[in-house]
């Protein structure tokens, strides 16, 4: 037992990783996510990738602990999913599927939940068991390591945090069909919504005037000093400082980290987010650290991999 | 192995249990918890009280899993509390004094997790392995029931949900020296407050202007339809609700409990909050089913019961 594969699945693009069991990555390549038909290829796909690679180098099933694959959708424990739009899925046990395809012992999670198992095993968090991880994309993601797990919930919905209701009073509605979804704020699209409402209710001059809103353009011009910004930037870690510290009354993790396209704004945005979490923050949790997280679009096959490890 | 104990340290009284360890409660008892000179005798006395039941009934070391203590304080995976105010204890390694005490393993937990875990295993939620609980007494607690165990976390804050930010714009302060608190909303004295509120902000009449308000009052008027009774409710049915769907989005329980004195007031209560948690809560956890806890006072003595039988 010396390798195991780590698989992320996305809706354009399918990372595929070659770990060593000590975490190592050897290699990594990419094959494009064929959602054709109801997105049938995508499992074999994978499956003769691996098989490929393994004949490539002279692996063998007996030196292989199996593979683990993530995929956008609630992945319950057995490694099932009910439906995963993007992937164009309908119910699929994919774990049941990738073995069957190669072979190998094989589990599943939710892309997000793995990210939050990677960081916890060889990223941000490394060697630390309680983690909560929130990942600020296009969407907002979150995964919740409790004892070195991840914790999938009854629905395969553990760590859905994007979707906490952070915002009462919110009046358009978010993709779930709620409305005031931490999503909606703190997402890329999420902050650009912030950041247009701001700039539409006063006349305050912004750099932000001059270009295509963006949310990295939001945290570039608080950098510089602009107010309107920094008032977008502001509102922005008050819902997710105040979220995360709702999120930590519940499973107390020991760092919470903050990966996704959004946080390459790096430290200022932890600042931020961390002056928020502290007010509103239960007292033993106000000095729990908040990080970035390292392993960047990597983190996903980490978590994948390090699924088949866990028994 | 038939026996085990589970003992639930309160402030004036200190509950024990004598289970079978399939969860049959044998017995139980209760002895006054000492707290004069930093509660230093509480530990001693239980010990010799189980020493003694143990005597009494010829039931030897050999035949004893062992005994689980719950004390109100945040207490680790090890068993151990870094101060339990109502107890007038300082640090404490519980675990470790109470197998001194009575050569018997030991195990400690939060009190509200503990009584989480009794209802996991007998009670409201009996077979179910993801729980989460609040617990609504004089303020509120919560447990976190992972796999059917305790979530513990970092600080041993796991559970703590009495103190989510629920209302950003609260300006008393609560307990814990924060603002906006679950608890200050959800408690039985967060339900007079908002009571209180309610009648000062209108001239309305209402049978609550006859009596003394608390908690029971509250919902007694409000099942005879009273109207400003009604409005509280909804009130702290609108905050309960959404902090449950808040905290579903964290770890998707199976099932939730609500227990704690409040709690009396049964199916109109949970109907009120099933409604607000429907609004806020994501979509696969809609459906979720809000329940009543079972075990009443005794569910603190199961779950410290259950404690010893998880290695």
């Amino acid at each position: 037992m010396k390798y195991c594969f780590g698989i992320d699945v996305g809706g354009t693009t399918v990372k595929c990783g070659l770990f060593r069991t000590d975490g190592t990555l050897e290699e990594k390549w990419e094959i494009p996510t064929r959602t054709e038909n109801h997105g049938e290829a995508i499992l074999p796909d994978i499956a003769a990738s691996i098989l490929e690679k393994m004949k490539e180098r002279g692996i063998t099933r007996e030196m292989t602990a199996g593979v683990g694959v993530d995929v956008p959708g609630p992945v319950n424990e057995n490694g099932e999913v009910p439906c995963a739009v993007n992937l164009h899925w309908g119910y699929k046990h994919i774990a049941r599927e990738m073995e069957a395809l190669t072979g190998l012992k094989a589990k599943a999670a939710n892309d997000a939940n793995a990210a939050a198992l990677g960081e916890s095993w060889r990223g941000g968090a490394a060697g630390i068991p309680n983690v909560l991880m929130a990942t600020l994309g296009t969407g907002v993601g979150g995964g919740i390591i409790v004892d070195g797990r991840i914790v999938c919930g009854a629905h395969g919905s553990g760590g859905e945090i994007g979707h906490a209701n952070v915002e009462p009073e919110e009046t358009e509605y978010c993709n779930c069909g709620n409305q005031g979804c931490l999503e909606q704020m703190t997402s890329a699209t999420g902050i650009v919504r912030l950041a247009k409402k701001e700039l539409k209710s006063s006349d305050d001059s912004s750099v932000l005037r001059q270009s295509q809103v963006t949310a990295k353009a939001v945290f570039d011009a608080y950098k510089q000093g602009d107010e309107l910004a920094g008032r977008v930037v502001k509102k922005f870690a008050s819902y997710l400082g105040r979220g995360l510290a709702i999120f930590a009354c519940v499973t107390d993790p020991e760092v919470i980290l903050i990966g996704g396209g959004v946080s390459k704004a790096g430290e200022p945005l932890i600042e931020a987010v961390q002056q928020e979490y502290r007010k509103a923050a239960f007292p033993t949790c106000k000095d729990t650290p908040i990080k970035l997280a390292v392993l960047g679009n990597d983190a996903g096959i980490y978590g994948a991999a390090k699924l088949v490890l866990q028994g």
